[in-house]
């Protein structure tokens, strides 16, 4: 009798932006793996009985392997274990989700995945912006500001981030925008565009910093890269 | 003493995808004003007293006067009252927000925005996709298939559109996709790039058909443009 994986979306942080089918999966769950990034008041929701495992990844700092993280899903499950896996926001976007759903195919396990409140439509939402606009931003587009060796990811699509009519949300920008905002005006991005430093998102110490992308990029060599954040440019207004 | 406006998500329509933060404002409203995009099970949650007066707006069908809208919510709030607008997925995106906050400043009236849970992020999780993969897929898009009139967006990024590094999800695809599958196409996106067609998402006769850009186009040709579904495309497998 194997048990069932909850790949579950935690949303930005805040407990009354996770899903009430969120809520029930961590009350219900028996062991609950997360990282550091989905974790505090939410865990309290749990089950004083479930094992709670961290297994994250706090940003600047180095991952444990990503293989190590699959196989504690799958032992815990293969015990018979209702296990749920916590991943900030949405685990569909930039959730890395890929090599853990392997695993558990690999295993014979069954998943479900359900999804969250991202961090970019929390911080857009606070700040009073619509993501999309009918005439201005008809696009909305998520980018990662790096890929696993911490630097900005390769290939990037500099016609489609440049674009004026789009809204951009950068997730984890903050050591790579400078060189991210190098390029896009280069790809001729006017270095006026509104910009958005969105830090602690829908926490109680939330931080909403209104610039230009050229602005952020100059205040983020600077910056403390340690508070999680994301960067939304394009057409801002409120 | 004037009232207050909440821009509620009320996700793809399970009840169950409310965050608890709108089942809270939903509980407490005084006046629920919806889409019937956003109706059905979730407006069963409200206040036996509340008003429930439906502005909406079926997918196909003509939509009222949006200055009758914002006019509604802006005499509810005047008369002390505390509404919830929902807005069916994710208020800041395609949720036309601009002209509603627009009338509500105007008249000096308090608003908030909860996010919620789009049909995308709902879809992909059904479907046991990632919406981004570390290596395919590095950037993800949301575009709509229909402005105002009813026809394809002008002006739309088709280099960014048509990069198969993306995942791209289009909202209300169903009678412009045909077209906008061949400019797809035109601008260099392999025709079997795997592609999928999200129908009734989250709801009981939900329906996933997995095809490819140019075998999705064809079927949609000759469908029924009525169920409101979301076509995915991109690197989609599992």
């Amino acid at each position: 009798m194997s048990g069932f994986v909850s790949f579950v979306g935690s949303g930005p942080g805040d407990p009354e932006l996770l899903t009430v089918k969120a809520v029930n999966r961590i009350k219900a769950a028996e062991a609950i793996l997360f990282d550091d990034l989905s974790a505090g008041a939410i865990l309290e929701l749990a089950n004083p009985a479930a094992e709670l495992v961290a297994v994250g990844k706090r940003a600047g700092r180095p991952s444990p392997k990503q293989d190590h993280v699959s196989r504690l899903l799958v032992d815990y499950a293969q015990g018979g274990a209702r296990v749920v896996r916590l991943k900030s926001g949405d685990p569909g976007i930039f959730g890395r989700l890929e090599e853990e759903i392997t695993a558990l195919r690999a295993a014979g396990i069954g998943f479900e995945i359900i999804p969250g409140i991202t961090s970019a439509s929390a911080a857009a939402a606070a700040a009073g912006i619509p993501l999309t606009r009918r005439l201005e931003a008809r696009r909305v587009q998520y980018v990662t500001g790096h890929d696993v060796t911490g630097g900005l990811p390769e290939g990037l699509n500099l016609a489609a981030l440049a674009d004026p009519q789009a809204t951009t949300v950068v997730f984890m920008p903050k050591r790579t925008f400078a060189r991210l905002a190098g390029m896009l005006l280069a790809a001729g991005l006017p270095g006026d565009t509104p910009a958005l430093l969105a830090e602690n998102v829908s926490h109680p110490d939330q931080r909403l910093t209104r610039s230009t992308v050229a602005g952020l990029a100059a205040v983020l060599e600077q910056a403390d890269a340690r508070a999680p954040g994301l960067i939304l440019y394009g057409p801002l207004s409120e």
